[in-house]
């Protein structure tokens, strides 16, 4: 099919329909959409006076997406009200899903999310996929993939297509994995290793991480830099509400921002990166651990013990974080930075180094740095969602494909 | 008025026109005017067929638009074409101009560009600005102004705004200086005193500089970050061709991204800013010179002679420009970088030195750097290029003003 896919993903047309009759109908079916998804039920009425429409023009687009099973009538509003009752309109809990899966380090996990933004069933396995190659991982993703869409399926959802989330670089065709140095993959094309019948769109985790805040946060900004760790340091920058990509799709490369020009050694063949600093590893050895599975918790369990080598790790952590960030915040001048992974668990012994830096260092008041809600979930959450706003944006696109 | 007026900032609606038949009619009228901008003479049935409507519906648009002084017939096209020879149309020379203003620290700039992108007028003063006062600057570019506005209308052009850019970080309002540290300005609000008659758009030099670099620099790409240097060290980031100005208007601030954070302190409040290492006072001091006027052509002179001390200065500024660009790099994966300004005369003596960073630092193949070739004309034509971008976007809005 070639009907657009991903709003997010550049090559997604769903946000530049053509200026005809054609596209304008197509427009208004999103504004609809997402009309009821925000603020719904509500009835034909109320929509039309949200979108500025005429009643029978929004009734002609709400029967269309009906019979297409994107929206549902849950039946006359309750009396009381001025005028004749309406039906309330809903999105629809038995239309469409978004299929979200992550490839993590340590775990595989895939979900799937309805028009309403609530999953309906997951699937997770652990185990490191670290020197893994593709095709073994990814016959066991799909595997999962195929019992979250049956599960879905049983409960009269019909999957809208997938998105996966990895850990590391991605291009821009949204399939080929270009570099994932912590699984040791390089110009992997996920395509023909994933179910040929479900529409795929692959993106870096810390993306997707991000879109994630902006869509489930409290109160995101629509400008931010969203900072995450697991293995490296991933980051993302959101303007004006949209994922900022760059020219091949790198753009929010935070982990290797030069921080101390002739600082250690980096992988990536550069010096004193923030990834020597504040990556998983960078701070364990300054704590004196070893590396092992769930490292994170351990570092927050003993900071929290008030173990001195532990918080000492973590205060070098943060200044390196607030002075490759100072870097950011003047370059990007968002509303905030959110921390989101592994630093969302560490913020408490991250953020007062982190704040001190960034204050000093910035012009005029210091951007706010806030802590995510969503933790470890983002990614995957992201992914999922990101097929529903496909949905959303261009419902044209799916209606008559169940 | 209220009619939208700088299509590139962000209170400008010209490119969020309403979604209705009229809105449509706006963005077609835009479509024709941009059409022939870049590709005319054109006849009507040319014009038609690039932008996919009827002849007849151009036939319409056209017509508005010669009757508002926006395009011009240029006579019956030669013969020898298949079917009736039809009219060529153009954009006019006795239309709108832009008015574009520069207050520089060293002087004061003003031109009138016509709607076919020519200077038609020009005033300039110089003389420093430092430390004076608001008001009597905003006197003498008063004057300036009007002596342009009157010798445009001579030429049977009229005004269709004024875009002026300033050394310094502007707010959202397109109107007050925040901080000009150059000048000693903070909190200036220019409106009262320019012209009142002229809709204002102030902007940040390096902004306005970077919006030429994209419509008259030779194959710009969409993504890029343009550098220059003045005085500082002036910074913007365009994106899918369009400038990212960040919440508070403050985004591209590249002087003070931190190079070596234990550096020496600078104005800011930071340490170790680019500024330190590769601003017009530091790359004089590492040379052993003074500052003094016309640095930049005596920097230039001495190292052409093979000065080594100015060599090496120049080397060292390089260095830490490509420290920076590769943070700023890594997080906005650009097509390429574009060195202005004072930055572009100097090039020769530091993009070794950047560009061997850069390389060393980025992973993957690294960004291109090239020379802007507008030099330090950049943000006077930016600015008055805005105020004709704003007439090509939204001809509606200016249409039956005159």
């Amino acid at each position: 099919m070639t009907a657009p896919l991903h709003e997010t993903h550049p090559s997604g047309p769903g946000r530049r329909l053509p200026d005809t009759q054609q596209g304008m109908r197509r427009r208004n079916l999103a504004r609809v959409m997402h009309t009821v998804s925000a603020e719904g039920p509500l009835s034909r009425a109320a929509v039309a006076s949200r979108i500025g429409l005429t009643r029978a023009a929004v009734s002609t687009l709400v029967d269309e997406l009906i019979r297409s099973g994107l929206l549902e009538e849950l039946g006359p509003e309750r009396p009381g009200r001025v005028g004749r009752p309406g039906s309330a309109l809903a999105v629809s809990g038995h239309g469409p899903a978004g299929i979200g899966a992550e490839i993590g380090v340590d775990h595989l996990a895939v979900c799937a999310v309805d028009l309403r933004g609530i999953v309906r069933a997951r699937a997770v396995r652990h185990g490191t996929n670290r020197g893994r190659s593709p095709q073994p991982v990814l016959v066991e993703l799909t595997g999962l993939v195929r019992q979250v869409v049956a599960e879905a399926e049983r409960e009269g959802l019909w999957p809208a297509g997938l998105a996966v989330a990895v850990p590391g670089l991605v291009a821009r065709d949204a399939r080929t994995v270009v570099r994932a140095p912590n699984l040791d993959w390089h110009d992997v094309d996920l395509g023909p290793l994933l179910p040929p019948e479900l529409p795929l769109t692959v993106d870096n985790e810390a993306n997707f991480g991000s879109l994630a805040e902006l869509w489930l946060g409290d109160d995101t900004p629509r400008d931010f830099l969203h900072v995450s760790a697991e293995i490296g340091i991933g980051g993302a920058v959101v303007v004006d509400g949209r994922l900022l990509r760059g020219t091949r799709g790198f753009a929010g490369e935070l982990g290797h921002v030069p921080v101390r020009p002739e600082g250690p050694q980096c992988a990536c063949g550069g010096r004193g990166c923030l990834e020597q600093y504040a990556g998983e590893e960078a701070v364990l050895r300054a704590a004196g651990l070893s590396p092992g599975e769930d490292r994170v918790a351990l570092l927050a369990e003993l900071a929290a013990q008030g173990d001195q080598d532990v918080r000492l790790a973590l205060r070098g952590a943060g200044t390196a974080l607030g002075i490759a960030l100072t870097g950011a915040v003047n370059l990007l001048d968002p509303q905030a930075v959110v921390l989101g992974g592994a630093l969302a668990a560490l913020a408490p012994w991250l953020r007062p180094s982190l704040e001190r830096e960034l204050a000093r260092r910035t012009a005029g008041p210091a951007c706010a740095v806030t802590v995510s809600r969503l933790g470890p979930e983002g990614p995957l959450l992201g992914a999922a969602h990101s097929v529903v706003r496909a949905v959303l944006d261009d419902p044209a696109a799916v209606a008559g494909r169940n």
